[in-house]
């Protein structure tokens, strides 16, 4: 069976391609996928069809935070009880999803959808640096924390946004960097280790 | 994140549920096809949609063996040089790829649609097996090859198929059964292990 073909026809050859699209399903996964969507009533296939047309009909971007809701405001940015004056600065939509698992954070998001990448052509008006601007002077935000990836680009990105805000009067902090909880020392490389080192805390 | 909700909304909630009855999907993988979807461009998403739509539509049973196809007759059943008078008895279309994917075998295949189980009300005329009966008569079958499951209603399948043909000049093989290729005997189980002495070969 190579990859055009498929015993029962074009129809699932296609299907397995596009399940194949998806991320973490191999091959043999996309083939089982495509089985059972053959083996499906055809209510329930409907019903997987319509699911995936409502996702892309219903989620948008939050017109404060930029973060992904089927309303105008998601629920944090509608929620009173967060505080607009304390914003996290994420990359990703899915961001959001993690820091709120932690429970730790009162403020609100906001969603850049990227970060800086020169050499990728993605410059600061492919971001959502300008939203971030108006939102800071109009909701009189005092602290920004950065929450942007580890990494060069997130880094960057960070470096570039706190930049702009330079005698603005916003506080500009970022996430602590050291040894991951739940982990051993032996499987930190030498960056966290740098990183616990030198914010070393008081005990 | 409970299962009912999920913080872009509810239709985000419903496709991860949707996605979670796919095999081997389980809840973790769900939610990042979800993702997939929500950061697909609509264009992809509608190309995904067709391809189950599609497969919905095209595939039905070869109106001879009822394996499945998008044609009337399947590209086994209509390829002259498949020998009509040898046929390969086995419970679904998927099985009929796997011994197809051996290329040991000239004949056609009929697929039963299952295998009979009167505990869960799966008596005779729920298989194929009027279809079988008069496929043997009107290409004058020679052969049945069993390889319905090596389980109690696959060999039980057999038999009651095997009985209704007593008489009838149809001889009635089944697929070898004794240790599989490529394993190892320490870990073969006590009937594979009976089963290959009792059909101990010539060398």
């Amino acid at each position: 069976m190579d990859e055009q073909t498929h015993p029962y026809g074009p129809s699932v050859a296609r299907l397995i391609e596009e399940f194949a699209l998806m991320p973490g399903i191999g091959r043999k996964s996309a083939e089982r996928l495509a089985q059972y969507v053959v083996n499906m009533k055809k209510s329930s296939a409907a019903s997987l069809i319509q699911a995936i047309d409502s996702v892309k009909r219903s989620i948008r971007r939050c017109e404060v935070c930029h973060a992904l809701t089927e309303k105008e405001l998601c629920d944090i940015c509608s929620d009173p009880r967060r505080d607009r004056t304390l914003v996290c600065v994420v990359e990703q939509p899915k961001d959001v999803i993690s820091l709120e698992a932690s429970g730790a954070f009162p403020g609100t998001f906001h969603v850049l959808h990227g970060s800086l990448s020169p050499l990728n052509g993605i410059g600061p008006e492919k971001l959502t640096i300008n939203s971030l601007l108006k939102r800071i002077e109009a909701d009189g935000v005092t602290e920004l924390v950065m929450a942007t990836n580890p990494t060069l680009e997130g880094d960057g990105t960070a470096l570039y946004i706190s930049n702009l805000l330079d005698n603005r009067g916003v506080r500009i902090t970022r996430l602590a960097r050291g040894i991951a909880s739940g982990s051993v020392l032996e499987f930190a490389n030498k960056e966290m280790l740098a990183d616990a080192l030198r914010g070393r805390q008081a005990f």
